[in-house]
């Protein structure tokens, strides 16, 4: 019987494409710069990704995805010749990760699921910003586990097990949910149930680079709403 | 500017002599035994406070609250000569804590509060325990900072320097909220802001041990609409 719904939160969550890059047009628009933004984003995005991801393997990690959102700004700054940003633009870029949307389908579907199951988010993004984007979108989570709390990141097996823990669930009890086969199939090794949320604008308009769900998922739901009504079918299963 | 609450949880939110003596008086009078259950139930959780507060100092702890609350409540039967409590009372008095009612006075002020605030529980009480006592009250935390995700607890200045800088907040931004000066005055030492909210029956008819409110918090509260109200004039002064 599952328990707790524990959901990835950037991407499956928040739309970060839009939100930065409509943030690196603004603040290049200011200074008269014309880039493909889409791209620099999706480059910006998985350069932060892969600098996080497994993060804290041996000793406990000394930075959390802020700090690798400043650096890797930085370099694509610097990789794409983006230097008449002035340091108040590259704030605004930077802060705009504190400001994401949500998509749209899942505040309404974040109610309904809190009425028969823990909804936490567990992500590799900061604290504060789980925090601030859920103030900005109207979200409540019954608890937040940042791997920022835990010194070791996704996909490392001991993050899932260190919040099955916090929850005292076996992981067994816990479901998964994201728009990523990778995180999901991570969990699922260590126990976890899992639920794919087809997310095909994550990327913008280049398209999710793992946009197909592995079979051996217990849920794979087109969106939301598709995603409480295949719960309510797994519960009385 | 206070940015964030972070609320004691365990007698400053939720009523914990009033549901473990009615466990204890439930249990006893299934096994015929008659004692002063209001009493025992302020021992039992005397000793467990001594045993979690300052927990982790030298290194993390590597027991939480649920466990501290199992192993003194043999304490307590063994000292108060209740062998006739089966396991099965014992499990329903040690599950008590996590179905313990909140005051009632506070779900609609966290409601009113979590629209100008980050409102948070900041708590040596586990983190399940947390999560399974909101569901019940129907209480919404923007984050459960529970002492044993630090791996150090309460009253040790690093947890709440811990939860500032999950926070990225300076200690001043914050404001501990709790019915006990003892906590307050750990968090003012550090440089949070501090708020006392009476509870005068949170030790039941016995009252609390430090019932008066040190005159240096910066705010003073009889209740929680009163908190509400002191609250929105702090902000504007």
């Amino acid at each position: 019987m599952v328990k707790a719904l524990t959901f990835d939160t950037g991407g499956t969550i928040l739309d970060w494409h839009g939100g930065i890059s409509r943030a690196f047009a603004n603040a290049g628009a200011r200074r008269g710069l014309e880039r493909d933004w889409a791209a620099i984003t999706n480059e910006y995005r998985a350069a932060s990704l892969k600098a996080m991801v497994n993060a804290g393997a041996d000793a406990p990690a000394t930075f959390n995805i802020d700090d690798v959102h400043r650096e890797k700004l930085d370099e694509m700054i610097a990789r794409h010749d983006l230097g008449a940003l002035t340091d108040a633009d590259r704030h605004d870029i930077w802060r705009a990760w504190h400001e994401l949307d949500c998509w749209p389908d899942f505040p309404a579907a974040q109610a309904q699921m809190r009425a028969d199951f823990i909804v936490a988010s567990f992500t590799i993004l900061s604290v504060s910003l789980i925090i601030d984007t859920a103030k900005r979108n109207g979200l409540s989570w019954d608890a937040v586990f940042s791997c920022e709390m835990i010194g070791k990141y996704k996909l490392l097996p001991f993050t899932y097990q260190q919040v099955a823990r916090w929850l005292v669930l076996d992981p067994g009890e816990i479901m998964m949910v994201a728009c990523h086969n990778i995180d999901l199939n991570a969990a699922r090794q260590v126990g976890y149930k899992t639920a794919f949320v087809r997310r095909p604008t994550e990327w913008g308009k280049a398209g999710p680079p793992d946009p197909s769900p592995d079979a051996h998922h217990d849920i794979i739901a087109d969106d939301y709403p598709d995603l409480v009504r295949k719960l309510a079918r797994f519960r009385e299963a």
